[in-house]
Parts: C-alpha cells; structure tokens; sequence
C-alpha cells in the first residue's frame, strides 16, 4: 500500500571524521522515502528552490518515488550544515536555512489522496497538522519531530500528536516531551498525548517500541508493553545523518508492505528500520540508500536477527 | 563448578533520586558473589575491617556462600560515597576510602583452589594478577576493571589482561582502553589485549559480546562476530549501584552452570546477566538481590527473550 511522506527536501553540507561534503541532496523526506521505497510505493510532499534540478529529480525516480507533491518556489532549497567531530551520535548544527521552506503551505495532490499510509517527517507541527487534515481516511499516520518544536512550539506540537497513531523520536526527544527522565515513564507520558505507540530510537544501541492497548484493538494477540530492536555495531560509520529518517522509512514501509498490522508485524518492522539505519550510515549522505539492493536487506535482517537470537 | 571471586566488600553510601542509604552493604564482590549465588557454588576473596559484622556475614552466608577467604583487618573497611542525581546512567563519585583494601595482599585458600572459575572484580590490576597467579589452572577467567586503572596504571593493567579469557567492561572504558571511538574498532583492540572475548556493558541499553576465533576454539558452531543482549526498560530504577557486578555474577555464574561453553552458552549468559542486572537496580544497595528467587530470574529472563524475539 502506498505511503504519502510530507517532510524536507533538502540540501546538507556535513563534516564527520571520515570527511566533508558539501551540499549534498538530503532532507527528512528524502532519506525516508529512499528507505521505504524498497517495500511499497512512496510518494513525497515537499518545496524546493531552484537550486534542485534534474540530476537530485533523477535520485528519487531511480526508486520509482512520486514526485509531484515535490512544489517549486522561487528561492533556495532548504539548507543544513553539520558536523560529528566529537560525537558521532550527535550532530552539531553550524547552520539552518529554511529558504523556500520558510512560506510552505503543503498540499496534498490529488493523486496522493488514496494512499493509505500517511508519514509526517519532523517539520512544524502546524504543517504536520495542515497535511494530516487533508487526509482523514488513511490507515495509519506517523511522525516524528524534534527538540527544537518540543522546547518552543510545544502547544502545536501537542494539537499534532492528537493526530498520530506512532510517534518515533529518539530517547532525548522522549524524556523532554513527557518531562521525564524514565523512560518508561516518559512513553506512558508520551502515549497519553494521542499516539497508541511509540517508538524511541537509542542510536547505535537499536530502539524500543512501547506499545498501549490501542495498539492493536482488533487483535486477539497480547502486545508486549516493550519491544526492542538492536542496531548493529558498525566497523565504520561514515555519515549518521538521515540514519533516524532511514529507520522510519525502513519501519513504516515494511509496515505498508504488509496484509495485516500485528506485533509480530511491528516486530520485524522495527527490525527492518534499524537495518536501513545501519545502512544509511555506511556512506555520505544518502549514497548508500542510492546504490542498495532488496537482497542486501535481507540478509541484514537476517544479521540483525542472528545478533540478539537464542537458541 | 565453584566461581572464585576477588574483588572489594565495601560500604556504601548512595543517593538517587528515589532517596538514600548510608553505609550498606556494597562492593563488586558482593554483589558478584550474591548474583552467581542463584546459579552456581561461590567463594569469596575480599579485605574487611573492625567494621564488618554477623549482620554483613549473614548476607552471604544467606546465599551460602564461602567466606573463607574474607580476610579480617585492623581498621576500616573499603567505603564509596556517590550520587546518581543528575544521571542515573552515572555516578558521581564524592568520596573513596580505601581503609585495609590499601595494603591487602590476596590469599587465594586452600579450600578455593579447586575452583574451575575465577573473577577478577575491578580491583587494583596488580593485585588481579597475584589472584590469576595463584589459581594457574582454572578453566575461564573472567575480570572487570574501570576507567581509573585504564588511565593511570595502563602498564600493570595490560599485564593482567595477558592473563584474562573474558573482560567485562563498560562503553566508555572499552573505547579508553583501545584508544578508539568506534565500538567495534575498539573491541577488535581489547581483543588483541589478551582476552579471547569482550563484553560491553551499555547500562539500560544491554550488552554486547564481542567474540574471536580464540573464543571457541573446539567448537565447530561458527560463532558469531557480536551478540547482543538487550536490558529491560525499567519502571523505576531506584540505585544502579552494582548493577555491573550484578551483570557479571549473573553471566559468569550461568557459564559456571553449564557443562559445556558454547557460542549458545555464552549468549543465554549475556540474558541472565542482563537480568540480575536489572533486578540489582529494582532496589537500593544488595536489598533485592537479597530476597530474589531463582523462579523470579527464570521468569524474568522469559521476559527478556520476548523482548527482542521474533516470531
């Protein structure tokens, strides 16, 4: 089934220890997409300026994304610099420009309108909400968001939570939003402000899915109250940057790909995320993701399973 | 098969943000000794003064475990005082005493010397390696060291390792220790360093063992090249002291149960660490350790495996 994704489009110029990059194609939107368009159709709502011409158009059609949500404005594309010198776990923001991003009021296409998978990648609640509106039938909505909406834009960003049913953000992100250091406690918080589950995503250390009884209302199956997922230990990390976008693409289009929405089904989607995390950061920026195959995600998965496996 | 043990018997004492407790019972050995307790004989080789009484000898005795080779002293027992306010994943040491643990001189007894085990609790390197010394033909030695050992007395510590099948430490020391950022670049050093098998410790996030072709050499089973044990999301931690310790007992004192070592063997091990671990922290200083069943850790350990299963 078809996932529509609302997010950035975006250019980064990134340091990490391994080297620079300099206005490279990246954006929430894109690492996602790219992610999930190895298990179900994808189709992205974003602006960019005229800095973005066929050869970053050409990166989403060689996955077979739609692109007509993809608005042109007058200006410059969303722009980010960053680096990882000191921490590969953290990045260091030198430089924001949200350019065309600045006046974006999304529109969902009408081609759009029959997907059944709605992704809210981390932009203002507000824009969020707007696309949210525009697609009340969908099956399942998902998001995530970021310190910087959680610490200043807290009132829209509640209105928006209303609207999910899985929120993925990472354990930072968790503890500010609920306001407390337990993480546990912090996703009862969480699950209490409207989405039925929640993902926190820990970094090199895999992600925990916290689960309510709305998770599964249909569902004879008892869901575990946690479940997690390990991240692999890399060799070599080249680029952390869209490895959290990945991972939800990797989750949410697994999800997609399926009949039925289970916990088992859950289950192996966080796996799958975590595998085109792992992968996101082999390479700068989303060349990995670019050059990957279906075979090579699997057998991922299967490492991944093999890492924590008993028996 | 009996687990010899060296390693501190101390007083605590600890504030957390559930509270605190003055001069209880601690150490790496004792909690060590209290957590293998539930899985195999153990038998202690610790420094205590005037001030360790009935009432301390009764919490391993409970536990029946061999105190022989607790050595009384004239003067004050080993005592830390540390606070976990800010960060539950960290303490801030306030004050250390050494007390009789300054000169002690580890006897190994007669009686242990038929031990198939031994651990090294994080002590003094020097004196690790007298312990190893004295027990030249156990079947695995296991040991644990911190941050202070790896930095200012590198030269005894990397003298001990040589003699070291299985070190147990943290994120933090491994990458210290290896003098590398990346995990995996930092175990494939420790390795190198002597022990055929690398457990990192990454506190709520669980453990990961790191093996060699030297870590199951009579065993055709491949091994793996990392296993990964997850730690269960808690409620409430009340005081993460010795849950480390706790980790080891638990994961040493499984191996020592079992006939033989095997890739499966270790990874059920790295679950049952990763239990009592987790139970150690449920209360402050040895309380819970102190009333757990074994019924309890089965069940507990049930719950672990559901936590990262799939199908």
């Amino acid at each position: 089934m078809a996932i529509t994704v609302v997010g950035s489009v975006a250019y980064d110029s990134i340091e990490t220890p391994a080297g620079r990059r300099d206005r490279c194609l990246g954006g929430a939107a894109t690492y996602f997409s790219l992610a999930a368009s190895f298990f179900t159709d994808v189709r992205v709502i974003a602006v960019v300026g005229e800095d973005f011409g066929p050869e970053q158009e050409a990166v989403f059609k060689a996955r077979k994304i739609d692109t007509r949500g993809i608005e042109r404005a007058a200006g410059k594309s969303f722009f980010w610099e960053g680096s990882y010198l000191d921490n590969l776990n953290e990045a260091k923001t030198h430089n924001t420009e949200l350019n065309v991003f600045a006046s974006f009021n999304p529109k969902v296409p009408e081609a759009y309108r029959d997907s059944e998978f709605l992704f809210l990648a981390n932009i203002d609640p507000v824009l969020q909400r707007r696309v949210r509106e525009q697609m009340p039938d969908v099956r399942l909505v998902a998001g995530d968001t970021m310190n910087y909406w959680i610490k200043d834009h807290k009132p829209a960003l509640l209105e928006m939570l209303k609207g999910l049913d899985v929120l993925l953000i990472n354990d930072t992100e968790a503890r500010m939003l609920a306001a407390n250091n337990n993480l546990v406690q912090a996703a009862r918080g969480v699950l209490a402000m409207g989405p039925h589950t929640l993902i926190v995503k820990h970094g090199e250390y895999g992600a925990t899915a916290f689960f309510s009884h709305r998770s599964f209302p249909n569902n004879s199956e008892k869901p575990n109250h946690a479940f997690r997922a390990p991240a692999l230990p890399l060799e070599e990390v080249v680029d952390p940057t869209g490895a959290g976008d990945s991972f939800a693409g990797g989750f949410f289009g697994y999800l997609a790909s399926q009949r039925e929405l289970t916990p088992a089904t859950f289950r192996r989607a966080m796996f799958y995320g975590g595998v085109m995390g792992s992968y996101a950061c082999e390479r700068f920026g989303t060349e990995r993701l670019q050059q990957l195959t279906r075979k090579e995600i699997d057998e991922r998965f299967i490492v991944f399973r093999e890492l924590t496996h008993l028996d």
